[in-house]
């Protein structure tokens, strides 16, 4: 079992890596004092509920919680005012009190959509993540939680803490390999910003993640982790340093914005954006291994490197414009120095960037 | 022009309160720093809107500042995750960022609907209150902001405070009769819990407050906003002490609950509140002029001191016990000791309270 610290005063708390943990989940509540007077509220999704629901619950129940589930539909569509409201509807039904705590079980979609719920409930009760996806030790760090607007994701939302964080990695098992390689993604960008000597050790691992060996993987959840709880806590309301997370996001974004339905999932767009990012870098003057690097470990996560020959460079760059971070023919950009640096640049050209995209599209003609 | 500081650390914010200072409203939010780079969205309502809109808006568009303003229908319905859904879609048409602020001008549900979009929209940005109702005086200090759900009030919310208070004595001229008493209620309330000499002065001047004279609101208000700050800045997140601010509530909710539409105002329901409360303080052994005291002021203010015959004590009764302050017999409540002091006890009997509403009916049909 491995154990980090994400320190923000007051509101540190810790995240437990291991596997099994589920079956524990109750000596966890107890350590961090969650009394069984009030009824515990199980926040999960479809997907995740037949495979680990029953064990959860058995496990608070065994060890006298009471706790009321709550399921909703897989997928980002979930993360709405509406779900909120039927939420809170539930929670009143449960009779959820300002003792009673939320726990999320499942991938970012629930731990975003749980949290807001915490977070807003009788304005505000505690809340605990039970992440299920690789991509969610993301999600899982940084206290942001929100749900989406029809017209922006994530716009409505809070900063709320969880009490701590149990990360199972029995039940990463169950998970597609896509999602597999596209938590994955993630994983890397920590590296890629902080830490180069663990984009050595992803590299010579990846086999091993992609076929979730249990050991590699709590090794992995734990740097990256490691890698944006301090990030975190050097800036928890995201007021400068934080966007240094943004790494291949910009793109990433623009990529999500004008892909088709379920033709590129969030890790596969910011894998195609940070290897754009290390492109920009090395026209930025950093040496070219940042960018064969970046996309070598990447390609062996099993992510996507290169832009697809139907996109439409114009398409993309106008969801970028539409982001708001140009003005006037520069944009804010995260960009690599070296392999686990980074720097954020306000002045790099729009053209530039522009021409990186359209670079990306090229490399899988030449495929 | 009187000022007042909210006292949170900081958080604090101060409370201006004087005529005309919509008038001002630029100079306001130039000397809190404010930029006029970001877009305002003032959100009012269909009340307000044509009686006070058109100043604020020249007011600041004079100052230089880019204002949009939403306008939602008058009345307690929305105050709703619908109307948050909406106006967050206003605030992205309208293109406000980080550093934008919100702007509440208008009564309590402006201010706590106001006060959620702000709260959540990009994980929260600034806002400022400019109140019009009296009872706002009350909803401006302490930064509680909430939208209600079909099953309950206020239950999804946050804490969030203002940037500062511009209290316009202005505004309050064009208040209809019943909102003037209503609010008063709470400036009595204030007093009764706090500061004795005051309760006197209310007395005295109640005429001159129902009048709407300025100079006497004006301090009614300062006077008002400074228990209630006082209060909060010992307990900004509800824990223990900011309870007594609930005086005459219990039993006021549970009026506004079994009342028809429109039959009472929340602030008709909780003088009768009070005046129970008053009534149960002298039988817990408070001298008897606590309720004679607390019923006269009350009156004086045009509110109702009892219970109009055809409520029904049982669906009273029940409407508080749903509240779940109960257990075993006795329930948690607000007594007043002495007039200006309260103490919370969590030992009354029920059986006391039925038989204190039903004096309180039984007092209207001695009239
Ligand atoms: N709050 C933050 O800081 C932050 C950071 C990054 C991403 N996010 C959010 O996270 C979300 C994406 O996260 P995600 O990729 O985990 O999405 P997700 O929660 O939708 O999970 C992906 C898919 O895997 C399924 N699934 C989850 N666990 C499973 C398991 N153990 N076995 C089988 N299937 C399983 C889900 O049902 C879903 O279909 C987005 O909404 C994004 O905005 C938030
Ligand atoms: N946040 C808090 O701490 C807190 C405390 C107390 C009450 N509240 C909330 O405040 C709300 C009640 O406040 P309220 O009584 O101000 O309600 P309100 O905002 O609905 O105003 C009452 C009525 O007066 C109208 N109005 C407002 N200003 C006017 C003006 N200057 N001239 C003419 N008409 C005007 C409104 O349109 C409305 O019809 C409730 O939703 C309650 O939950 C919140
Ligand atoms: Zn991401
Ligand atoms: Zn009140």
């Amino acid at each position: 079992m491995r154990e980090l610290n994400v320190d923000l005063g007051e509101r540190s708390y810790p995240i437990y890596i291991g596997e099994g943990l589920i079956n524990e989940a109750a000596s966890y509540f107890q350590k961090h004092g969650i009394g069984k007077k009030s009824p515990l509220l199980i926040i999960t999704d479809s997907n995740v509920a037949p495979r680990h629901l029953p064990q959860l619950e058995e496990s608070l129940r065994n060890g006298g919680y009471r706790a009321v589930s709550a399921v909703v539909p897989a997928g980002e569509s979930s993360k709405s005012l509406a779900m909120l409201g039927d939420l809170v509807g539930e929670a009143l039904d449960a009779g959820l009190d300002r003792k009673s705590v939320i726990v999320a079980l499942g991938g970012g979609v629930v731990g975003d959509l749980a949290g807001f719920v915490a977070a807003s409930y009788m304005r505000g009760i505690k809340f605990v993540q039970i992440p299920t996806t690789i991509l969610a030790h993301d999600s899982s760090v940084g206290g942001k939680v929100a749900v989406n607007h029809p017209k922006a994701k994530n716009i409505i939302g809070a900063f709320h803490q969880p009490e701590f964080v149990l990360y199972d990695l029995g039940t990463l098992q169950t998970l597609p390999p896509r999602d597999v390689s596209s938590g994955l993604a993630e994983v890397v960008k920590h590296g890629l910003i902080r830490d180069a000597a663990f984009v050595d050790w992803c590299e010579q691992n990846a086999d091993k993640l992609r076929a979730l060996d249990a050991d590699s993987l709590g090794y992995a959840l734990y740097k990256g982790c490691g890698v944006k709880a301090s990030v975190v806590s050097q800036d928890e309301k995201e007021l400068g340093l934080r966007a240094i997370l943004n790494l291949g996001h910009t793109i990433g974004h623009a990529l999500e914005a004008v892909a088709g339905y379920n033709e590129l999932q969030h890790g596969e767009a910011i894998s195609i954006g940070m290897v754009g990012a290390a492109r920009l870098g090395v026209r930025c003057g950093a040496p070219q291994d940042v960018y064969t690097t970046t996309k070598r470990v990447l390609a062996k996560c099993g992510l996507p490197v290169s832009l697809p020959k139907h996109y439409d460079v114009d398409a993309i760059m106008a969801a970028m414009m539409h982001d708001k971070k140009f003005s006037e023919g520069t944009m804010v950009f995260i960009v690599p120095t070296a392999i686990g640096s980074v720097e954020i640049r306000s002045d790099v050209s729009v053209e530039w960037v522009r021409e990186i995209v359209e670079e990306l599209k090229l490399e899988a003609e030449q495929k």
